[in-house]
């Protein structure tokens, strides 16, 4: 390990190979993550919950242990919307202030019996819905938001709080933060990773997902979750790689950092041989990403807010009661127009990518916006909704310095290649 | 209240009417249930935790409390398979015996928000899902079983020990047990009703229902869960009742209890006056009950057991270790087609049940097996899937003196309407 490289600057992956010839004690590697933590947290406030000395007992429990499976002793965030046998569980609401569920969510245990050090708990949108904002910071400037609902999560493993984390997306929640943030992020296909234990919030659009420093770190919480997939076709060199380049049906909300970071990716991947062209999709999808993604969350929103708002009234944030007592009026008729398009539409585009190694799209509206505005969801809803993977690569800078990040997605299922495709065009995006 | 009728026989509504008048209280109802239950227990076996205790605890405390609201210290048992704050949760899996999550399930919450006294916790096929069968036996006869997995719920209702439970159902496991059992249940249209803190099997098929004694009790919970829907036109007078009947497309797994069962209601329905329109699915239904069914369940049924494989391992009932371990070796292609086809049956069966009030169709393959075994879903599998409202109407009885229930549904949403219709059918059904 190079004295340049402090361990808390390592991916999981290297982190991991260190752990497992004995050549980084995972004590060590806590403390370094703690101490850029004590540094960074008071002006990036990733996270909700954290007893150093609860991750160092851990640590050393992990030192002492034998290896016990793949993420042994690598330090892993929560975020604060997931069941924690051990730490608090807060959801970012007033009513759940100390709130101690006494068991893991199924994603958690699943870290921990591959060895993960759980690290803590990390700040969210209320509920991960709506309601309160996280108190997050952009690494990259803290007077902007790290996005949402995944706050922390994001922003603790882009600014090298720890090398892997846990969130969720129903709207953008994953991917709109890793944008933001300068990170990457995995959204599964949907319904491939339990969301047992999680607020659940929609069923048809919850999922869950992550974020790591590399292409390698996601590959790694892929194969721990065991997501299906027919084994990769072997990616082609960049000379035979296709990539379509889809504006979307909600183009026109995109500011000028997505339209250049969009244009940008597409020259460089051009300029490295591949081929890029561009996908006008279909008349079905054009209302996915608007009035059908609402009304799934809304229709959904309302049973999922109901018992909050029967116990707590008044005292539940304005948003959820507004949830589920169905202000926004969604009727049945049109609950099921957007079920029964959106199923039509996930079969048209899985025909329509299967053409490509990779759809390119954006991963947000622009960069992050000043204060703690989670921003604009609008691009990733159509793609939660499709039930798509979808890998946010980082790497490009906006003229205001901010990062901005480009959406790889691929036909349901296939995420191992769609990492495959991420490996090849992430180092094309890296600072030139 | 008539002497004749012990408290513990009374439905909720009625129970519940008595209470708010002052006429009944709560703890002289509890008293009454938990006598029912002591002297029914040991040969029926409903439940898997039952504090008498703590029951009239809160029964007294209940008493003294102003009316909280609509369940007012109504007894509701939960399947074991929901969290609840001040009981174990043990799933009936060895690996869960004594675990308590300390806290409630959404649709526990509710319940108690709604100032139900919830009784205790219900036997279950192991996760309702495999593995080990509930140890629960027939109320008509202790020596067949009381289907499942929502065993101990059916049987803890139409014994009469509490007059209302709650279940899920993600093959057959609501609607089989009413109609082996001889009660009423309710499984109402997909993701209406929060599955957050229970445990999960499928995304798409879980879903949350309940059994009563009476069609009003089920809309006692249909309310109270708010279910959406518009309000249902008014029911027609039987004359103009129309009724669609439909063998389902796995018709030859019917036995002769069930035949006998579905042609009986639909002459008593025609002698009433309705009219009895035999349905006949097109192809795309065809392989909904079975292969598509089954694709999703072991497709998303992975996921669901990943944790406990990887935290348990041999441990965890060989079932669960398949599951885990995608034994069924269902491929991304088989899900695809899977979803792609049920989502595009759920329009189609919309359509073609909109010409009618009610569709007629079978509850199970026949009366409840001998010994424990607890039966096969067969008949309930393609309305899992189609995410549409199903009712199981009591009151007939086999050759065997066993009860045999038929199912009502109809397109999604319509969870009102079809409570209105099954109000209608139930008396015709009655015994003679």
């Amino acid at each position: 390990m190079s004295p340049d490289m402090p361990p808390h600057r390592l991916t999981a992956a290297a982190a991991s190979a260190l752990i497992a010839d004995g050549r980084l004690r995972v004590e060590d590697l806590a403390r370094s993550c703690l101490a850029r933590i004590a540094e960074r947290e008071p002006s990036i406030r990733a996270w909700s919950w954290l007893d150093p000395e609860q991750v160092l007992r851990n640590a050393r429990e992990l030192d002492k242990t034998p290896r016990i499976g793949p993420l042994h002793g690598i330090p892993v965030a929560v975020k604060d919307v997931f069941d924690t046998a051990d730490m608090p569980t807060q959801h970012n609401s007033p009513l759940y202030v100390g709130h101690r569920p006494g068991q893991d969510a199924a994603c958690v245990a699943t870290l921990r019996a591959a060895g993960a050090l759980i690290f803590g708990k990390t700040d969210t949108t209320e509920f991960a819905a709506g309601g309160r904002w996280a108190a997050t910071g952009n690494p990259h400037d803290p007077r902007h938001s790290a996005g949402g609902s995944s706050s922390g999560s994001g922003a603790a493993v882009a600014d090298c709080h720890v090398p892997l984390s846990l969130g969720t997306q129903t709207g953008g929640s994953l991917i709109r933060p890793a944008s933001f943030n300068g990170t990457f992020a995995l959204k599964p296909t949907w319904s491939t990773v339990s969301r047992e234990g999680a607020k659940l919030y929609s069923a048809t659009l919850d999922t869950v997902g992550w974020y790591g420093r590399s292409v390698a770190d996601l590959r790694l919480l892929a194969d721990l979750y065991d997501l299906p997939g027919e084994p990769a076709e072997s990616v082609p060199p960049m000379a035979g790689l296709r990539i379509a380049l889809c504006h979307s049906p909600v183009w026109s909300h995109a500011e000028a950092a997505t339209r250049e970071a969009l244009a940008e990716a597409a020259r460089r991947l051009a300029a490295a041989g591949a081929t890029v062209t561009p996908l006008e999709l279909p008349d079905i999808f054009a209302l996915l990403p608007t009035e059908h993604h609402k009304a799934v969350l809304h229709g959904e929103g309302r049973g999922a807010f109901l018992s909050l708002y029967r116990a707590h009234g008044g005292r539940l944030h304005d948003d959820f009661q507004g949830r589920a007592t169905n202000r926004e009026a969604i009727t049945p008729a049109q609950l099921r127009a957007a079920y029964d398009t959106a199923a039509q539409a996930r079969a048209a585009f899985d025909a329509i990518a299967a053409g490509f190694h990779a759809v390119l799209t954006p991963s947000a509206t622009g960069t992050a916006p000043e204060g703690r505005n989670p921003g604009n969801p609008i691009f990733n809803q159509m793609w939660t909704l499709l039930h798509v993977p979808c890998v946010n690569v980082p790497g490009l800078t906006a003229a205001n310095g901010l990062p901005v990040g480009v959406t790889l997605t691929g036909p349901r299922f296939a995420d191992h290649a769609l990492l495959d495709v991420a490996e090849r065009v992430a180092p094309l995006l890296a600072p030139l």
